[in-house]
């Protein structure tokens, strides 16, 4: 084992194995009403491109970044970065890149409207207050991170997991987010002196927002639908569905 | 645009807007309870291994499924699929396939308590009432997906969101959960009948348990240490931290 976060301590593994030994289900420790606050916050969770000038206050700021730190990792090896961009410069020569890449993309787009709404997207970059890349260090944990010998982007899902949480606290706290993926990772290497052994995954814009529409843009514009769930859910195979359905 | 799912809507793009003509904040739609219940949820989520035999009860997966759908996904593609997997002669297969894996894994590991504590991790596949195989397919949007010219994982990184979801729900409903990602994907394709053009790239252990440990118990036997936040963030700039720290 080579990673330098670990240290292992003899003889507590049993007291894990205890666990098993009390047959009762755990006592349920949340109430209705934080069942259903918890339930609110994955239905009101919107991807958001319009922000207000107002500044995130900084200890709103640390609950999201905690709130992704308590994510689930592979091994638990935790191997996200956070980097808080509030200075214009930087976020402007990330807009940018992002407008370089953007346009290349448009290529693929017959649709004007389309191209309008693409572009529309990317400059929340320009007007939220602050942008946080999450990087994914692949590196992190040594070379045998238990759970990746036969799946390696098991790290790169961790990351995912700590970005969702970010969202869902952010969302509770009225905050607004955006999630940027149109880029080349160097180009963002290179403004943010990121190493080559990191990559940046995710450009988050953060900020206010006048309000939260009730169904995802994408949906409301036409772009894409919401698919039926009954269609994605199969029972023991794939393609099977319920026999009473 | 290739994508299936898309009609593209005339003139409600104007619509979208017109959100940034009003220049106040959204009003705080989470009270601090509801909050403080979100918190809670990411606080008290744990990797689940050891499990009781009683069922989950169908309307509770139907809620954590449902919460798995409203991840966010790049270009609102819902790369994901779900195989809810009760039979337990599958669940064996299923066993067999991993435990193959665990062999060849624990010739890196020269801790017999580590190798001890691995075979533990995935006996949970036996225990666990339910497994849920969730897929990725990453064809589902078509060639053209936004967001996927320059990154293409993030319709990994999408599902990923589900499963940190379906996560969060089934920990509110009191349900135990723990990811197992020790496997060869055409083990699993091959027992499951999935198409090789989808990636099964989870199988989440379900059911109840007998408690829910403070701390990951990764943490608690010594394999790894929770990071420091305070190390993880940077301002600006990789690196950089507050100039008052």
């Amino acid at each position: 084992m080579t990673n330098p976060h670990r240290e292992t301590q003899k003889d507590n593994i049993l007291i894990d194995c205890q666990d098993q030994d009390t047959l009762r289900p755990s006592k349920l420790d949340f109430s209705p009403d934080e069942q259903k606050a918890v339930y609110k916050a994955f239905s009101a969770r919107r991807d958001i491109r319009s922000y207000l000038p107002d500044p995130v206050p900084k200890e709103i700021l640390e609950r999201i970044l905690h709130a992704a730190h308590l994510a689930p990792s592979v091994d638990f090896m935790q191997p996200w970065n956070f980097i808080v961009i509030s200075d214009r410069n930087i976020q402007n020569k990330l807009y940018q890149v992002v407008e370089k890449e953007r346009l290349r993309a448009s290529a693929n787009y017959d649709d004007l409207k389309q191209d309008h709404y693409l572009r529309l997207k990317l400059e929340g970059l320009l007007q939220a207050p602050m942008t946080i890349c999450v990087t994914n260090h692949s590196g992190r944990g040594g070379p045998h991170v238990l759970g990746r010998n036969t799946i390696p982007e098991t790290d790169l899902m961790s990351t995912a997991c700590a970005i969702e949480n970010m969202w869902l606290a952010a969302r509770v706290e009225g905050i607004a987010m955006g999630w940027i993926s149109i880029y080349q990772k160097q180009d963002i290497r290179n403004i943010l002196g990121i190493p080559d052994s990191v990559d940046p995954v995710a450009l988050l814009t953060i900020g206010y927002t006048s309000h939260f529409p009730d169904i995802p843009v994408l949906e409301r514009v036409g772009w894409a639908k919401r698919l039926d769930l009954k269609e994605l859910v199969f029972q023991n195979q794939w393609d099977q569905k319920e026999l009473d359905e």
